[in-house]
């Protein structure tokens, strides 16, 4: 990994995972609830949508004290739906990044309210923004709630359920990934384009990249599915292949899949190409992507 | 019942369900979790948590706009509760309201996911409020996600689950109903005070009051539970009895939690009585929350 990026990641995963820790350190109510939260939150994700958001914010030249807990509270959400999606009547996963699933250790039940509460928090911790206008913030709460809702995240996964059981079309796989995965990717670099200020022609640039390489990272885990072993993913790999489920290699073959996923990184540098000062972290976490290993 | 509430009840709830019909309009990307929200929220609810809303803005002599669609967003959080509640891994309940459960109908994924997008479209219902300032709105959010979250009704909900394989004391059975249906109850007069910006102190006469009706409404759950038949209800009767569930019945005895019942009432019509204008709606609700035999 390139040093620029490498350096961006540890100083602010560090900044991240202590803002997290207390964030669920207020969740005192119930032992167990409140402890199934921390396991899934602090699960050793790679806190990719956290970073973009911070990553944004740098490549803007804004200093924002909110952009943590923006970034904080887009983790609360993927976490949730990572709880969520792995319960036995969905994906039914036992383990998740070399982890017990969050059900498989504290019961399906609980699994299901940390779930709910942590989206609930994620949402609470919006409307404590300390240096932003009340009007930013319910844009933040606005786009953030679209974004994970019905026509966002939550849609997607429902759509990508459905999809396990018949073969789809190459843009039908499109649609469940701009949805399931692009939606609060792409509301990463939107958060970071509210806080700074950004015009809504360079927002829509942000955008454009975002949902680039939302549909990159989604073509590179669907190749690191057949090309890596269980060990290296810290998942179980070949599930795809398995269950029929259609990918982009299943639809194009690897080498096509290789080639798309090559045309995605291209137009989300691309997309960059507006701006006066070129976004550095931007064009580093798109290599990143691309070439990542796990 | 008394006519002023019943008139106001009928004429309200008509209303509420025309806003929630134009609100799931919208969740469009994926049919059938648009179908599954709509089935719950269709499914005949009494909605007392949105008139509770509504008759507080009347009762305080405010005509707010924003009123209704606050109402809406509180009974999509309690929807989506509903929901996740009755699902195999939780209360396990084949019938709501006499129809059959979300899951029984669309499976537990729907379910899983439909109350994760209408907890969703709760938060982006109330960043839409059309005379309402930005910094009122925020306060309503931030109270909503305090109130279902963590260290409200989630919460409540895993201690209920908790409390089940053993024997509660008085103090603690009330801990769990103070948040799991207590604290949504409550938010629905504040959020009433909120939208007529009434002043703290009558605020928290309003939350005393919902915190006793909300108590009261539990207790008499639990007292139906015992006297009435599953046709009446729409439910499966006698299930506390079956699980050895700690209940105000189990605790106090059927006259101890009659008693106990109308300690609430009394306490909660107390709570009205430092306002200038009587709030008769609050008075009639809280009689009618004592006296319904559904």
């Amino acid at each position: 990994m390139n040093n620029t990026l490498d350096e961006f990641i540890k100083k602010n995963t560090a900044l991240i995972d202590q803002q997290l820790d207390e964030l669920l350190s207020k969740a005192q109510i119930a032992n167990t609830l409140q402890e199934s939260m921390i396991y899934s939150v602090k699960a050793g994700g790679k806190r990719i949508r956290p970073l973009l958001v911070l990553a944004t914010l740098e490549d803007l030249g804004v200093n924002s004290t909110d952009g943590l807990a923006v970034a904080c509270s887009i983790e609360l959400i993927h976490t949730y739906s990572l709880i969520h999606d792995d319960l036995p009547s969905m994906d039914d996963d036992d383990y998740r990044r070399g982890k017990l699933t969050n059900h498989k250790v504290y019961g399906e039940a609980a699994a299901v309210l940390a779930g709910d509460a942590l989206q609930a928090l994620a949402f609470e911790n919006l409307t404590n923004l300390s240096s932003t206008s009340a009007e930013s913030s319910l844009k933040l709460i606005n786009k953030l709630s679209k974004a994970s809702g019905a026509n966002g995240m939550v849609g997607g996964q429902i759509l990508d359920i459905e999809g396990e059981s018949k073969s789809l079309s190459l843009d039908d796989l499109e649609i469940v990934h701009l949805n399931k995965t692009g939606a609060l990717l792409s509301y990463c670099v939107e958060a970071g384009a509210i806080l700074a200020g950004l015009s809504e022609n360079l927002t829509k640039q942000l955008e454009k990249y975002a949902s680039n390489i939302g549909l990159a990272f989604q073509i590179k885990d669907d190749i690191l599915d057949i090309t890596s072993t269980t060990e290296q993913l810290g998942k179980t790999v070949g599930s795809d292949a398995t269950s029929h489920k259609s990918t982009y290699p299943s639809l194009l073959g690897v080498d096509g899949a290789i080639e798309r996923l090559s045309t995605h990184h291209r137009l989300a540098i691309e997309a960059l190409q507006p701006f006066n000062k070129e976004p550095i972290l931007l064009k580093l976490f798109a290599d990143y992507i691309v070439n990542r290993t796990t």
